[in-house]
């Protein structure tokens, strides 16, 4: 079934990354977008953002709920003190999702060259497990988003639902559960099973929708709109529902062809095909 | 342990793409390579080839063993008719591959934008038990490589070894296996087991080294030679080994960079890096 309206539409900033924080929230409000997730390039100053104050202000006054604050992880490091700095950040961004309302902080986990993917990801649980009490004293929950597997890499040794699960089981907290994105997870056979059982587990915090381009011509900055590639959204936010989910669907695409656009039009352009083809 | 001697060492033809068939035979041969993998379009008059015939005779004259075939599958499409004609070459190209001595046709199993995937799925399996009687008749073997999941947009459904795998216990059949190509699954969790499995099962039938860039700067023409990259080759290739595995190790790079330099330099640097990083 067709999404028809925005009532459950939420954006990225990255999405519209010409745009500032006020741009976007202005924008999406006059759109009749639902929600905001806020990266943190346009609240920290250090990132070039606003500082948190005025984010805080900026957001609150636009009406727009915040289902995510974008983006922690990065947990694994060639050394100890590395690991503690990222364990630090992340409750720093932790604080900050707090304020600005949001209700995750996505986790794009962390991969190091170097670093062989069996202890990265040993890493990735340790981190996130020093980061749930605090998520808890301010009840903002994590999220940890598997990236496609053209990521592992150097971005996240974390690469299907399956291994997020795994964290999930093993940590077993209430605080921690998965961001499903269509762009990282719509090849995986196991994926319907894996949002069931992310359903019946309470886990499933998040859905982020997109595209896949056939021809995709950057590994980073290509990503379709939905309805420019292959990838069966509909049928993936039918599983997500089907699981039980009724958060928002969270429009993600990073595009240098999109961001060269004027950011008006394209932010039309993505209210027809959220009500169309997502 | 490295591997110091280039005995079970085979270049796959796209590899060094600048030369023909005879030219990449003369170099091997000189080097000190074992084998040659050899791919179709150096082969069939119709892709630039020198024709089945001449191909026999350069190949048998050099000495040089080939392992595999490169590469038959794209089992998928949108109609009856364009299936029967994948069912077809392949069958031809088993043919060829007999002829050239080859012991393997390798299977890019095919994937078709506005196919579903698990619809894709159930074409690739259909396909290659179609095949199945003919390579027994010709003795050549067909042996599924999984493709990074980067690829299931166009070019291949099956996109790890589990998948494979399935394949493989539903079809049942002594003609079909394996390729395990390090670009492709370097990243997955559940190679080590799979392998093992692979080689319980009796299907581990080609082992493809190459590397993953960090920076991968294209999805088809950017492959590290090992050493570039991050991908833990000498790790996975004592996988295959202890899963009883005594073929050659392919070398099979695609890359712009390296199709750029003097092809005769660029061979030496791979038995160089074959020789100590792989």
């Amino acid at each position: 079934m067709p999404l028809n309206d925005l009532s459950q539409c939420a954006v990225h900033t990255m999405t519209n990354k010409p745009w500032s924080l006020r741009q976007c929230c202005d924008a999406y409000a006059a759109a009749g977008v639902a929600a905001i997730s806020i990266w943190r390039n346009t609240v920290a100053p250090e990132e070039g953002g606003v500082g948190l104050e005025e984010a805080v202000k900026t957001v609150k006054g636009s009406g727009l709920a915040v289902p995510a604050y974008v983006r922690g992880g990065f947990f694994t490091a060639l050394d100890d003190a590395d690991r503690q700095k990222a364990i630090d950040h992340n409750k720093t961004m932790l604080d900050e999702a707090a304020a600005l309302g949001a209700g995750q902080v996505v986790l794009v986990v962390g991969a190091t060259p170097g670093l062989p993917l069996a202890e990265a990801r040993k890493q990735v649980s340790d981190g996130i497990a020093a980061c749930l009490d605090h998520a808890q004293q301010v009840d903002v929950k994590l999220s940890i988003e598997p990236l496609h597997p053209m990521y592992a890499g150097d971005k996240s040794c974390v690469n299907r639902m399956a291994e997020a699960r795994a964290i999930c089981e093993a940590l077993r907290h209430p605080m921690l559960g998965i961001a499903v994105d269509v762009y990282h997870v719509w090849w995986d056979p196991d994926l319907e099973r894996e949002i069931e059982l992310a359903g019946q587990q309470g886990t499933l915090l998040g859905f982020h929708v997109c595209d896949w381009r056939v021809n995709t011509r950057h590994l980073l900055t290509d990503r379709g709109l939905m309805g420019d590639g292959c990838a069966d959204i509909a049928g993936i936010r039918a599983m997500v529902e089907r699981a039980g989910f009724d958060g928002f669907n969270e429009v993600e695409v990073f595009s240098e062809h999109y961001w060269a656009m004027d950011q008006h039009d394209y932010l039309a352009l993505i209210a027809e095909r959220y009500r169309t083809v997502t």
